[in-house]
């Protein structure tokens, strides 16, 4: 949530100078992203955001992710899309780092989802997918079931730690999730978004606008994003269901692409899987930061209480899926 | 350099609610300003900046400095306009802090400023003197003449630690100030900036666009203000006088405002003060923050470096005035 690289405005001017995007008007580090420095940018053509990535994103994934981008733009899903330069490229280099121009998106991400943005998120979700359908390029999910266990090993004492016991349901959530094979379920898969939190979603008031920060893209399970979501938008802050946020966001999904039978006998150790991701990554961002850290991390034990949740249930109208 | 209040789209929507400005399409928090939280805000209407206000600025002191932003708006100069809601008020609350909406300005701020920005910035001081020439309200400078012996009681043995000497000198600098009298010298007084470093100064090219941050504006010297300026748009990293920069700024000061001989008499000593209050605000800055803040501040021995210069001149044209 802070600019990392500074740019200068002779150091701007000059990258500004391989595009036809006009002088510069305006020029803002904003704070969003978690590890990339963005900034506003205004120039005589219009709004822009500009992204020098740190760190955290792999040099060698910003080719599929700028790939990704213009297809979903060219397929009129509303995205950040790059902006090529006059030499056609579209990545460059500005302050050291790797640096994209991209289109400007309008909206605001909810903090408190109500269940009109929850449909729409599902109908988004299911474009997005759509859009995607025809993308040729593909890239392993990383975070994916067979790298939960590999997540969790040597985290038992400290998920303790947290809340006794929880080590022991985490073991059983790994089993279930081993016994269910979702591997050989052969579910349908494509490109995911794989994080689309709300606040990698814009609304203008309850219109779903657009979709940012496609770092986590990946190829997998198409039901399995969804249930990244319905983690994401349909929990209240205690831990509780939002049955009224998860029956809006399936049904905005299907009335755009109804799932599969599979899909939706699977989707409980789904959402239980996509529970773990984000509990496993959680756990050990807060195991690794240090305890008078500025920037807190996420709290693990918000999605401990999801994994509680998914435990329970065992069929798909429990997340509020209308009968057939 | 980072956002430390969040608002909420919930909110926001509230607060927009007692405003003429339609609805919110863009809202992103930006790492500019010191200690406020500062808001990019675009509405149906057009673009804004939200402000909260932290500890730093004392909430007695904001009506002044939206009654100052109000009176340069009114008389044609580019600063943020404070808007006012429904109710004729700028000023109220969000998420328990105060908090205002003012006007957005286009511009950049300039890294390492060129003799022509120089130019154009000592213009627009000049303007913006004589925009507030005819303000009614005063503020005394907390951090003027008499405030400097306090602040350095003290802080000898750190400075020392700094830079061998050092003490000894800003001993010499402090009765040099005292003998000089600036009180008694009644140079002509009005509204000033009193920290017009080039973070606060927009330009679109070379075109001086605009000023902001008004949270040390007071009541002192005209030509005190133009000595804050030289200083910080005037001397090289490693602080040497930049000639070309500080003739500039003063021709284009002159050009609008010509300054009276007392008050070039004045100017080396001005500058010597003005070189003063930012060695030691930095230096107690510097005292007060733990070896491993994320913030490091500013390094008060480039202050250092230009009392050093100061010293050694004794006449406005060693800065560049123009022989009349």
């Amino acid at each position: 949530m802070a600019v990392y690289t500074r740019v200068s405005d002779a150091a701007l001017g000059d990258f500004l100078a391989s595009y036809d995007l006009g002088n510069a008007l305006v020029f803002k580090g904003i704070a969003e992203g978690v590890e990339n420095s963005n900034y506003f940018l205004e120039t005589d053509t219009g709004k822009y955001i500009l992204t020098l990535f740190e760190k955290r994103v792999a040099a060698s994934d910003l080719p599929y992710f700028i790939a990704l981008k213009q297809h979903l733009a060219a397929n009129g899903f509303p995205c950040p899309e790059p902006i090529a330069g006059r030499d056609g490229d579209t990545l460059r280099q500005l302050e050291g780092r790797p640096a994209v121009i991209v289109s400007f998106l309008n909206g605001l991400s909810p903090i408190r989802p109500n269940p009109l943005q929850c449909r729409n998120l599902g109908i988004g979700l299911a474009r997005l997918h759509a859009a995607l359908a025809d993308f040729p390029q593909t890239r392993p999910n990383n975070l994916g079931p067979a790298a939960w266990p590999g997540l969790w090993q040597g985290r038992e004492t400290f998920a303790d730690s947290l809340q006794a016991g929880l080590a022991d349901a985490i073991d059983m959530d790994l089993q279930a999730i081993a016994t269910a094979d979702l591997a050989a379920c052969a579910l349908p898969v494509g490109t995911i978004h794989a994080d689309l939190f709300p606040d990698n979603a814009f609304f203008i008031g309850d219109s779903f606008s657009g979709a940012i920060d496609f770092y986590f893209a990946c190829t997998d399970a198409l039901a399995y994003d969804l249930a990244i979501c319905l983690n994401a938008w349909a929990f209240e802050a205690d831990g509780a269901y939002n049955y009224s946020n998860g029956m809006n966001l399936l049904a905005g999904y299907q009335s755009e692409r109804p799932l599969q039978t599979d899909e939706l006998d699977m989707l409980p150790v789904l959402c239980r899987g996509a529970a773990l991701r984000f509990f496993l990554t959680r756990l050990i961002d807060l195991a690794d930061t240090p305890a008078d850290a500025l920037v807190k991390p996420h709290n693990p034990l918000d999605y401990a209480k999801r994994l509680a949740f998914h435990r329970r249930v065992h069929l798909a109208k429990d997340y509020g899926v209308a009968a057939s």
